[in-house]
């Protein structure tokens, strides 16, 4: 996060405010409040309130994601020891945490999906974008296009899920679980 | 759920709500109005008020879902077919669907497991249900104790997070993804 950007200070305290409480849990005066910016710049950057902002958070979290992934992903030599390694920062972070910031977007796209189009499309996005990624990386490790397509979605699946488990057990050990099993799914 | 039991009415009600719009963004009133229960009969049974409603709703959930899962996992002859059958029935469900009502417990754990310890336990408990069965299945199938808790741990990860990709898509395709996976999961 570029320091003094309003429009991400907003953003930042707006992620983190809709992963504890929620959308519907979250109002704009409290996004205010926490973010220290004034009222006037929220409507700035943000003319159509908080669907937009949401949106826009949406997007920030999964490009963070993504870069973190790339870089994750490059560090390795076969495709089992850089997933195993993606997986293991992640595990670290949930350690005895109970709310990971700027990790998660799957709270608001269960909690949104059915009933706001637009979260629903943005979401449905940064899974693709990681999608993308994984499956680029399993190419790379001489994974056929069709194959890499598909244990990248069960791949994306698997790290939502154990988040969801590491979340709600304030540890890591899920993930770990996960990373242990990498090696049968991803034989060539 | 049984017919005219006002109890049940408000938990399946609230559960309802809780998924479509989290937990905060529920309210008593709102769970009154949409179940047609009588306002008293609300603090009879639930005298602690939201968190305990939202307790016995996981709980009820969790229940409907082991269920389901001890039905769709006893019809088949090995390990893979079983797992893959009550796969498939979960992405049947997803098709088209925008929210899919009972199923998932994953959105209130993610919302709530940081800030109400309660329905952390609570949430964590029924995962803990449902990967006991699924233990108990690879063990009817010739797992060993170990492996099979392990791949219990993989395999609720997997439908968790395929769930919220598959609500997120409104098609169970990421869930059918998943299944044509499992095979190279679960070998001996």
């Amino acid at each position: 996060m570029k320091k003094g950007n309003t429009r991400d200070v907003i953003l930042h305290t707006a992620s983190e405010l809709f992963q504890r409480q929620g959308y519907h849990g979250t109002g704009l005066n409290q996004i205010i409040e926490k973010s220290g910016a004034p009222k006037g710049s929220l409507y700035y950057h943000f003319p159509n309130g908080k669907e937009e902002i949401a949106i826009e958070a949406i997007k920030l979290m999964g490009q963070h994601i993504l870069e973190s992934a790339r870089e994750d992903l490059s560090e390795k030599d076969t495709a089992i020891e850089a997933f195993q390694h993606h997986v293991a920062k992640i595990a670290d972070v949930f350690d005895g945490k109970a709310c990971v910031d700027g990790l998660q977007i799957g709270l608001i796209a269960s909690e949104m999906a059915s009933s706001h189009e637009s979260i629903r499309l943005v979401c449905k996005s940064a899974y693709e974008d990681w999608q993308a990624l994984y499956t680029e990386c399993l190419q790379r490790f001489d994974f056929e296009t069709e194959r890499a397509k598909e244990l990248a979605v069960v791949i994306n699946s698997l790290l939502e899920g154990a988040s969801i488990l590491a979340q709600t057990n304030e540890s890591g050990w899920p993930l770990r679980a996960v990373a242990k099993q990498l090696p049968a799914l991803l034989v060539h």
